[in-house]
């Protein structure tokens, strides 16, 4: 169970409850009325829990499980032990990520302004927003109902933030709009300059960044990623995309909706991401491209063109993932051959 | 036109001054006393505002652009729409930094130390700088001239910072010495302890890390980077180096004048880089190397030789870049190949 | 010399004393009672210094050196140039740590709690703990004895932190049980959500983290990086294991024992390190895998299978490292194949 020392939970939820949150089948034979008391992992929960099976990588440890209940697709219901509740759906992991909103519901802030917190005179806070103590909101900037803005984030001149954004703390936030909805994770810095300067062997020059970012509804960026503010044109991020940890994103960049850029990628200046683009993990994306609606580019790889829509590409520089596959067999064939010539 | 609600414009400015301060040629047939109120990009320009064309890819929108003026190379001036003011220059980004700066001139913070700010009664900080509020000065440090000190910096003991440095917000500076003219984006972690431990089975052993970082004059570094401390010698960053988000500079590791580091680049332990040395994004350098000056490094190369002076390198292990664009080719045929043997 | 500003340097220590404290051998010839005032690196020492040669990259310094005594392998003993005195080990590196932890003691923070700290009445931080300027500390959290907590940090709700840890500046620490003795520097996070949601095209579902981040004894964690609190399960790391700047760690990962995580490295959700495994710069772990013990990952590489104990991994997708040494050969030879053939 989750450690009551930071976590809250409700409940005991019965089967039938959580049957109906997760939008699943309750299994011939379970009692509707049994009470569950927590979520749990297949290896560890207990008889008063329920688990889930997504991943068929973990199918091994349901037999064995001595869980209560067990959210999980069609087709294991058959290897799960007897007396073992199921809650049957196609989309166990959605299940259970609905299930456990019951059980840990996401604790509410209080609302108010921290006697530590500087408040510019010309900044308006709504009522029921939370300012959490050194926080720090210049001239300007507004801050929506129901926010929750962390211990020492600072909230600079102009910046607008919508209804029930969560920042956390020591968050930097700089020329930028955010919609409503979004979680801004701790020491995420939104607005910095852009790298943006002129090359000349007489000396660099500063071009002066005057665009902003513009975050839409439902963004989550995660803890010390970068999201540089535009040189003329914004840095925009679409509703609902999901931004990992220690991600960059130079300035101009265009990022549409329900895109999911996971830890250390990185995305150079002025280049575009339509809808629902996936950049796996520490995956670089140059300058000036466009990657079409649901492209996906794996893990660790450097685009340096454009990608099409629904193209998956992979290595560096990237290709489509398939070809990528066949080389990398075909680097093995090599090595292969060669230990045989050398025998 | 830059967001009012974050940026405050100077001008108008006549086209004659435009094409003085950005060293170009008016075109024939414009009007000199023109007055242009504002700088955007080709595509969303009015006839009151200067764009600029450096980037072949952006041609295209020259022709149906509506800007009033725009920078560009003489090889351009033919295909710019009749009635564009045009100012001719062989470097028109260089140009449009300097009008930019005109029209956005850097904001001047106001002198003097928030009242929230804990500075020790043994550091010193010169009256025209700025301290905002919460920022942390300890024993011994020294601010100078025209500062400005972002919100929740700390300062450390004994940290020296040359004239008109600017320190953006949450950054904190230990062990280091920074020159004039300087600007160290929010988060950037300047000083903290090398990686330096030995590797003993009967547990590690820390090796205290008695260096400084010590940086030159009109050094940019980026949004959450981190530049260790020496382990003996120093940590040493040139004057005029650019550097970009999330960089990591390990300790001793001494970077050049006028170096270029894109985010997410990183140099391991005691490794040199010469002037003029560019690391494109997502680089890294193994430990104990020399980059010779004006060496070049592709993007998500890993560089584990030295590198000879002009010499750009790319790929894992780097090579000369134009072997790796050799090797990405024959991989192109031998998949080629292996596709038409399939058939 | 380390610059006084920063450091205070203990001493001036007798050569048999500096022998006795690394555990090495004086030379013969070499006086026990001769004073030895600060250590330095070979080719800036003087005769009054200790330096030490651990890298045979540096043997060429050894000769011309004027260090006054120095920390070798006996099988250099002879390179040594006349008068130096030698401190004979087969671990000199381990007898420079030795060594200069005894001029330069890590300097203790006088304890106490900084006016500015805001802390809650619920919080308990022992007598000889230091909290710096501005430091929160919420409700339920425990500081054990002689930590020390920097300026701006911020510890979350129900947090432990073990006796003897210190917290550099900026840090932030949620949902995190922290051991003793341990090092976390500026801007790292600790115990933030992790990236968990659920990808249905109707739009992603946050899935609640109930994890935790639990951190053994004796553990380094560096500038901003950022390791992600369990999904469920908690995300762990295990006694001495030391970890760079700016490294990944993703929610449910668990690392063993004295691992080496090196700058800019990241391990994906619920991979497993066994203890004593490195990972080299920038390397990636993709998620849900083992590394057994001792395993090793090449800087850059990119891990997408099991790695077995003692087995050292390169490449993208990192194979056995000797294998990809040998692809990189026989590309090598490809393009001079072709080279030749171009002639």
């Amino acid at each position: 169970m989750a450690d009551p020392r930071f976590f809250k939970r409700a409940g005991p939820f019965r089967l039938r409850e959580l049957a109906a949150a997760a939008n699943a089948e309750l299994s011939q034979g379970a009692d509707p009325e049994r009470l569950i008391h927590d979520v749990a992992p297949l290896d560890s929960a207990n008889g008063e829990q329920v688990s889930f099976l997504d991943n068929k990588r973990y199918l091994p440890k349901l037999g064995g499980s001595g869980a209560g209940a067990c959210l999980l697709e069609p087709a294991y219901v058959e290897r799960a032990p007897p007396g073992m509740a199921l809650l049957v759906t196609r989309k166990p992991y959605r299940g259970y990520a609905l299930v456990t909103q019951l059980f840990y519901p996401r604790p509410r802030v209080a609302a108010g302004i921290h006697p530590t917190a500087v408040v510019h005179a010309e900044a308006r806070i709504a009522d029921s927003a939370a300012v959490a103590a050194y926080a720090v909101v210049e001239a300007g900037a507004e801050i929506g109902e129901r926010c929750s803005i962390g211990a020492h984030s600072v909230v600079g001149a102009g910046v607008v933030i919508g209804e029930d954004t969560v920042i956390g703390t020591h968050v930097s936030l700089e020329y930028c709009l955010i919609g409503r909805g979004c979680q801004i994770h701790a020491g995420a810095r939104i607005g910095a300059r852009g790298f943006g300067f002129t090359l000349d062997p007489e000396g660099f020059l500063d071009v002066p960044q005057v665009g902003r970012v513009v975050i839409g509804n439902g963004v989550e960026i995660g803890a010390n990623s970068t999201v540089d503010r535009g040189a003329a044109p914004d840095t925009v991020i679409g509703d609902g995309t999901r931004i990992d940890n220690l991600v960059q994103l130079g300035h101009n960049v265009q990022v549409g909706r329900n895109c999911i850029l996971i830890a250390q990628s990185g995305v150079a200046g002025s280049t575009k991401l339509m809808d629902y683009v996936t950049l796996a993990a520490q995956a670089g994306i140059a300058g000036h491209l466009t990657l079409e609606k649901g492209a996906k580019v794996a893990a660790k790889s450097g685009v340096m063109r454009d990608v099409q829509a629904g193209e998956t590409v992979g290595g560096i520089p990237a290709m489509p993932l398939r070809d990528f596959f066949r080389l990398v067999v075909s680097w093995q064939r090599q090595l292969q051959e060669k230990s045989d010539r050398d025998e």
